[in-house]
């Protein structure tokens, strides 16, 4: 007894990772369905042993669909997500298009996961820097308050999608090499280089993936009034984000019993070996999970100040995962 | 008429941009010496244009010698500075040996060079990161006091030697080439990875880089009791050190006079497109003598707060350049 379920944008690195989750975790799948761009028309992909041909998304595409994960930008979303939920289809969504929509759920299951029982037919997907922030700080709000929050992120290459993380191997390539590269996919030199993240800049100085993680972390844990502000930067890395996280709690309990919350929390992986140096890296995030949180100590310059480190898998807990966790918990226990 | 100058750590990442400073801004040397370990004994770096044999450090090499810049760790810094001063010298020190010693300035020029008069042969150089974050927060100290101060680094290659800047583009060419790569200089794998500061951690939980920051910047701003906290991370990038800073102020001046302050600063350079999304980037800080600041606006979450993003090269003002503006200083108006 499965379902019938599509991916929309299924060649992405969002959508191939989608693919690996649903086998990985046995997923009740009955029936599969894969959707992408006119560019990735005739492409096959294998799914559990067997190929699947991928076809263009256009009109009536989701006739008998149950399940659709969405994973092809916003303007796809808004044009073809309603679509989907009128042919009858629960839509868990990874883009940006509904996710600060009261109507929608925005959801962490770990976190608010009740909050998906109300949805109308669209469960969104949080960003992947606002998901690992706040899986981060979740055993925290076990023990307190959390009253202000500053993060600075260090976001891998793959939030930009499969076609930098080849610009970013390519340029390095190229620059070790020494051969000239011209950036196709992102607007700077990537080649041991950082930026400012390559989303737009509003008119207060934020650029949208700061913004998300503002919003989004305000709706998730429903506190509109979060103290709460974001630096995002782009960094050589591949696939895992990394994020400086800065905290002022209403009390500060004592260090043993943070580390304990961080423990006994499913989802996130204490990394924080301070005598070998050891703390989550990119590199260890990678493919897992888990998020990795370590460095955990008393920030000196915020009052029941705390500060941590956090890095998580940007295509799995940071966007994939969590959106087949959310499609797991609404078929074992619908509505 | 010139001085007799030497250069204690000549073969390091920090003694050749010394060098090459000293040419660049043609600094009165009449003789120069350079020293270096063992290890180096033999070599020869060119300077104006001549040949200079590189010695070996030992006892009385310090005869005659009027300025030594040391730059060759901690360790031969507490041995042999002591003996530099015994001889005549004056010594600009680029190690941690003496920064916090109340006896020893430790000087920005920018920011307090007028502590330099009271050096008792001694004049520290500060750690590269907090030169880096100081000379970011300057223009802003001209308008109003700050508060408080959350800085989280991305740290370059240079800032752990010459060595560490081959071992990351090696890393990272055996990984692109599917090879093994076992790391020699850092503890962790470099290639498209980061990881927290490779210097030791205390029992508070913070690292030695985390805490130079925190004290440097109370003792250069002489306020022993500002709030501060950093965290110091190691991204894979050449030679230029980024620093995301959020900080609270006293009161918030307009963005414009901020602006303006940023523009006026000498060794500050403002680099705040928002529109073409363009901000510090430390390919653009690399062999440039001022700091790029940028991504100026209000921060969210902290009263009065303001978050900035800055790029300095690490081996520039971060190390070489302050040093040996400190000595043109010292030659131009001694006390």
């Amino acid at each position: 007894m499965g379902y019938r379920v599509a991916i929309i944008g299924a060649t992405g690195a969002v959508g191939w990772e989608l693919l690996r989750i649903l086998e990985e975790r046995d997923f009740p799948v009955d029936s599969l369905r894969l959707f992408a761009s006119e560019r990735s028309a005739g492409k096959s992909l294998c799914f559990r042993g067997e190929t699947v041909r991928v076809e263009t998304l256009r009109e009536g595409a989701f006739k008998g669909i149950e399940i659709a994960f969405f994973s092809a930008g916003a303007p796809r979303s808004r044009e073809f997500a309603p679509k989907a939920v009128q042919a009858g289809a629960l839509v868990i969504d990874n883009s940006s298009a509904f996710r600060l929509d009261p109507e929608v759920p925005l959801v962490i299951p770990e976190i608010n996961g009740e909050s998906m029982r109300s949805h109308k037919g669209i469960i969104a997907n949080p960003n992947c820097s606002s998901i690992i922030l706040l899986m981060a700080l979740a055993p925290l709000r076990s023990l307190t308050r959390i009253k202000r929050v500053i993060v600075s992120t260090y976001q891998a290459a793959s939030g930009a999608g499969a076609q930098a993380m080849q610009e970013l191997l390519d340029a390095t390539r190229a620059y070790l090499q020494g051969e000239p590269f011209e950036p196709r996919v992102l607007p700077h030199p990537y080649a041991f280089n950082l930026f400012s993240h390559n989303s737009p800049v509003g008119s207060d100085g934020y650029n949208e993936e700061e913004r998300k993680i503002l919003l989004e972390s305000r709706k998730i844990l429903n506190e509109p009034e979060l103290a709460i502000s974001a630096t995002c930067v782009r960094v050589p890395v591949l696939r895992a984000h990394s994020e400086s996280i800065h905290v002022e709690l209403e009390h500060r309990p004592p260090l043993a019993a943070i580390r304990a919350a961080y423990q006994a929390f499913a989802g996130v992986r204490l990394v924080d070996d301070r005598e070998r140096n050891h703390f989550p890296m990119p590199i260890e995030a990678t493919g897992r999970d888990e998020v990795l949180v370590g460095r955990l100590r008393e920030d000196t310059a915020l009052p029941n100040g705390l500060a941590l480190f956090a890095c998580g898998d940007q295509l799995r807990k940071g966007a994939a995962l969590n959106a087949v966790q959310i499609a797991e918990i609404m078929v074992q226990s619908p509505p």
